[in-house]
């Protein structure tokens, strides 16, 4: 593309637009921005509310990511006013989302909001942004609804920036409006975004506020604080300072390598030789684990990787992928909720009667590390009808839920009578966190989880085990419930007949019948179905 | 991205690989291919069976294309052949798709085929492809499973060019590793490509059938030659010369325009006035529908649009948008299935005893004309339990089905008990076909359409109809078996009776029953529940 594009400068921007006519078959070259605007529909931006919808939650879970690399604990502000009805269904909206987070260094401001598949994301980390697009995509959005430019203020701490920038679609190339350096007041670090957009805010409004809300569900550490468009404040409080370890980049696992990759690790790596080479590059791989890969595949320690030919690199690759001798991937780059973490969210928000919470223990994927995390929530103020909750590296999941894989374990391949639970008619709630480097979101708008057999493998193991203490609990609280009515029984007739007995003996004082009930309360529930054991007090009183 | 790569040449290609650990945050830019490459869960290759099944889709939907747009008869053959086996769930296969389409002029060939986000696709014209990515997708997987270049031997009707290339992935250009001019033999048109990829034939192969199966249901006038693994030959012959007349390609409708595409459509016309402006580059604007737009909008007629100020374009864009008086889109660039061709499709692969079709008449959302045609299916060999098959521009539609618009209006907005049909039980099968210059397709996979609510409605009205239909034919269905049991009756006692009556009265021969049973058979049905006619019948006979 390179060389095409600079030998014919300017070549781009006679492309036709869409839909003016050319002859039979026209071939042109488009740009990743033209492409993603050509397309919103992929990226969550099919209609005027989604829009709205996407547009915060991406800035939200951007500006997440930008406090919790750097370890701080976040602040996020968000407010969205209204300029004008733009017709019956959308109005301009004013969006402002601030954050303390990292900040963005100057000289990558440009291209890190004006240019598609520029930015941080790109690489195995756990991260709530995956293809580094969503913002864009939002600017994008508001840019071609009102075509005003995009407001930037932000601070690595030293100097605060403020730039105010558009987007060269055809070109995917950032136009800087106006850049100017702001006087400081007070230290800020952060970043701060205001831009307008069109779209249906009131159809949008009871998502952002859910997402808010499952967003600090998982996220008790955050202060998030918004502003509708009423000018109502909306708050969820921090309620502890205790952040989870922020997750780690890690290199890639052997079992994930494919020969593009490896290319570009050997293309890119300045090790001599292959023992060396192993070590450096990849996830999990000690001197004496690649020390037995090369003798397993015959190949030479010594030699060095840059003379690898085609064909062996080939092979190489398909060696690394199949080699049982590497160690599973090592999650300590990835930061899951922790069943205490996730129980307390389940308790605070759904307020159950009962409640099963199971961590898995980490697993992998094509070389990617993933931990699994599953809740159960039952009775109390949890709604009949089995409510599923998703979460993929913190982030609440709120469309398109029958086409995840936690929907497919829940409602396709778990048998729950097994566990006498009616998913119909059940106060049942289910809740499912997947945090890995690398989510397979199916859609580039984030909406749903693919189902990699491993995932899926993982849920349903968490799934059946929760499932199983619910059951149990649910067992016993029946039995409980038995007891309870046959104790009931001898609390109501007990001092009758304790009464007509004394009166039939000639006794003055009656005597107590609670030495009775404590002994009934523990008589086994199977001798009670025969009244027998009434016989005994009878006659116990009597004598 | 011009200018910032020309200044820093060859830049990208010291980016690290995905996964080689940097600075706390690093920034960088990743090229579309390579955007691609990291995720191919969201084109539809999300695993070695999917990556076989989508491989096959696309290269014969651009296969369909190249020849409709030509408006040739096509003729494409398919040839799967298993090199060797890679690992216990994946083979290296070879895959050759030929066709006798428009084939590639020589001088396109290295980006159409070796660089993402360049080729033919990107004209409002209803056509299979979308994205101009399935295609490149296929090849690029092909090469980070196997490392073989890609082998291309097309023709435009002239010289027979044969190219081997590969794709540079970070780069997104095509590296042309051989080029040559192949003797031609006979005249020959067409393209026919052949490449290695890595994947799991077997667990694919039931879908690809089925998938090629749907295709000769919608596009009888292809022949469609399939040679598999095991080297069985499946064919799917032409059933009709009649292609329907090739979709056509459109200007943009006034109420589908955006700022950035307004801007674009200025900057590219050399139209000298907003009147002719108008007339010349949107679809259905004529002279007099310019001029009470320009005055309803106090619009000077004679302004040039080149001098149109940002605020200006947005007012412009918004007033195209809302403005009443334009036609909706006009459909003849469509080319829809029609009713006859639909149902014979549905009576030939579903044998039902019972076919309703309706297409209905051409809708828009945003701008895109679009036509829905449906059918239901009734009894006969329709398996029980209400089927679904999706099309959209001829496109089956295999994967994800519960999230498509179709899936919602069968399963949650029909109440098919209005119509006497119960959707669990029935053996019902409902066909969807969606037709348009842009489907808003969900997934770059182009597994399922968006639930815009204009198409949403269109099916919804047509599902309605045809399902009035299957209802009418049901409850006559059952009037007619009631009758044949009433009748049935008459015919086993009628002749006893009249065999009893003549002997008590002493008659020699038996009177005949046949009038008094055709009698019976118009009796209305009401009449019967009683047993009343019995006694008529009885007196008629004893008289």
């Amino acid at each position: 593309m390179l060389s095409v594009r600079c030998a014919s400068p300017g070549r781009s921007s006679r492309i036709p637009p869409e839909g003016v006519p050319s002859l039979a078959e026209t071939f042109k070259e488009i740009s990743p921005a033209d492409f993603f605007y050509r397309n919103r529909d992929v990226a969550g931006f099919s209609n005027p509310t989604r829009a709205v919808y996407s547009t915060v939650r991406e800035l939200v879970e951007n500006s997440l990511d930008a406090c919790e690399t750097r370890g701080i604990l976040p602040d996020i502000f968000i407010r969205i006013t209204s300029l004008q009805g733009a017709s019956d269904v959308s109005q301009v909206l004013k969006i402002l989302v601030s954050d303390n987070g990292s900040g963005i260094p100057p000289q990558y401001v440009p291209q890190a909001f004006g240019q598609v598949l520029f930015g941080s994301k790109y690489v195995l980390k756990q991260m709530r942004g995956t293809f580094g697009l969503g913002g864009k995509m939002a600017y994008l959005y508001g840019q071609i609804t009102t075509n005003a430019p995009l407001r930037i203020v932000t601070s690595t701490g030293s100097k605060v920036h403020e730039f105010s920038l558009m987007i060269d679609i055809q070109r995917n190339r950032p136009k800087v409006v106006q850049q100017k350096e702001l006087k400081k007041i007070k230290k800020w670090r952060g970043t701060m975004v205001e831009f307008s957009i069109e779209g249906d805010y009131y159809r949008a409004s009871p998502k952002i506020v859910e997402y808010l809300r499952q967003t600090a569900m998982v996220a008790p550490y955050a202060n998030i604080s918004f502003i509708d468009v009423e000018g109502r404040l909306i708050r969820f409080m921090r309620a502890t300072n205790l952040m989870p370890k922020s997750p780690k980049e890690t290199l890639p696992h052997p079992h994930g390598i494919d020969v593009e990759n490896l290319q570009r690790i050997i293309e890119f790596s300045k090790d001599r030789n292959m023992q060396q080479f192993l070590t450096k590059n990849f996830h999990r791989v000690g001197k004496a684990t690649a020390k037995l890969f090369l003798n397993e595949f015959k190949i030479d320690p010594r030699k060095d990787p840059k003379k690898l030919s085609h064909d062996e690199i080939v092979e190489l690759a398909r060696a690394l992928r199949s080699f049982e001798g590497f160690l599973p991937p090592d999650a300590s780059c990835l930061s899951p909720l922790g069943e205490n973490l996730l129980e307390a969210g389940i308790r605070k928000e759904l307020q159950p009667e009962f409640v099963a919470v199971e961590s898995r223990k980490p697993s992998a994927y094509s070389g990617h590390p993933f931990i699994v995390e599953v809740g159960v929530a039952y009775g109390g103020k949890v709604q009949q009808g089995g409510s599923l909750y998703r979460f993929a590296n913190r982030i609440p999941l709120l469309y398109d839920e029958s086409s995840d894989v936690s929907w497919k374990v829940v409602n396709q391949l778990m048998n729950w009578k097994r566990y006498n639970v009616d998913l119909a008619t059940a106060p049942l709630a289910v809740v499912v966190h997947v945090c890995s480097t690398k989510i397979p979101y199916k859609t580039v708008g984030k909406e749903y989880v693919a189902d990699r057999p491993e995932i899926e493998r993982e849920i349903m193991n968490a799934m059946r085990d929760v499932a199983r203490r619910l059951s149990l609990f649910l067992s016993k609280r029946l039995s409980y419930e038995r007891e309870k009515r046959r104790f009931d029984v001898f609390e109501r007739y007990l001092p009758k007949m304790a009464k007509y007995a004394a009166s039939t003996v000639g006794l003055k004082s009656v005597p107590s019948v609670k030495p009775l009930l404590v002994k009934a309360s523990k008589l086994s529930s199977e001798v009670v179905e025969g009244g027998k054991e009434k016989e005994d007090l009878e006659g116990s009183v009597a004598s």
